[in-house]
């Protein structure tokens, strides 16, 4: 996500707490309570601008939503996108790194994590700052209840290929991997990120896998 | 591997039993006896005309090769290019079906497994003609050493994805993956069969796993 500094982004946030969600840290085991019905939480861990989380929580009213993003430039995007779109009783956003996933959220109290298009971070020396390193890999776990699934899509390459790999040395099984995703029939599923629009209109292949945890935690 | 029968194949493989072994069902647990020396044993399943394997035992005498094809017609192509190469004291050729494998090589025998370009058997009622399949996994596992490697190179990206599904829902674990092969640096390792050869020299993208089964046997 590339970043422009936007003016006023934190008081816009500020003022929206129906939407960005402000008190995190005393939701911890209890985030049902912020949605109108209780049923199945998934988070999407950095939703950049917000287009996919979005369009996921239109198309499934059956299941609650979280996108989380770390950046206030980006957020207020995304913020923006949710006003826009009329609120949604299934969507919340959130704004906390990734590395406080654990802080925030109770063992078993996410059903999935998506992951969509996260930076790359292509130096070897930055392998630690992927969202699919075996460190983030371990907080998705604890989170998660023990069926839930990782599903990730990318178009870089070089990430994908890292990916395949660290989730199946920390133990993970690959459910589903398609490394030209349009090029899949029945894809009514489906909600494009706004990379994956560009870049799949591009005929670059869109890659993506879904993964779950091996069955013993 | 497209099928032309070629006349007078088999007595050709019947005249050079030094090069393809007639007596492979006498062999079970006593493999490096047919080699000049005692060294780890690789073998290919479904090496077609043979390039690959020819190419292996050339870069690699400190390791013994068995090319393993099942088609007289298809097998004497190989053959012929191992005459030309000028016999290898470190490679055999073996004309039997993947599934009998266990028939013909004991537990631990083969120190690794390479696939090249498999039939990708595309219909779902076929899978299990896969070389990937879970019927064939246990094969490889029953005869490799248990930190025995299996190396897979394709350009079907249908087999490839399905592929990668197979062994990590069998319990393999993924070492390395590359979505594009010949865009890696230091490539100098990698011998080419005649089908990359060939879709390479068109840009096509050639995928490539390495994947190990998981600890315990």
């Amino acid at each position: 996500m590339r970043l422009r500094k936007v003016k006023g982004a934190a008081e816009t946030i500020a003022a929206h707490p129906n939407i960005v969600v402000q008190n995190e840290k005393e939701l911890k085991g209890n985030w049902q309570s912020v949605f109108e019905k209780e049923q199945p939480l998934y988070i999407e861990v950095g939703m950049g601008k917000g287009q996919f989380v979005i369009g996921m929580a239109q198309k499934n009213p059956h299941l609650n939503f979280i996108g989380i993003e770390k950046f206030d430039s980006v957020m207020v995007r995304a913020l923006e996108k949710v006003i826009e779109a009329g609120e949604l009783p299934n969507l919340k956003l959130l704004k906390i790194d990734a590395d406080e996933l654990t802080e925030i959220f109770e063992e078993n109290e996410v059903a999935g994590v998506y992951l969509n298009f996260s930076d790359p971070w292509p130096k070897p020396r930055h392998a630690k700052r992927r969202l699919t390193h075996e460190n983030f890999l371990k907080l998705y776990q604890t989170i998660m209840k023990e069926d839930g699934a990782i599903r990730f899509k990318t178009d870089n390459r070089l990430l994908f290929e890292y990916s395949l790999a660290s989730l199946s040395q920390y133990g993970m099984i690959l459910q589903d991997v398609a490394l030209d995703l349009h090029k899949r029939e029945d894809l009514e599923w489906n909600v494009m990120t706004e990379y994956e629009q560009k870049f799949s209109a591009k005929g670059q292949p869109i890659y993506r896998l879904e993964a779950v945890f091996a069955q013993e935690k």
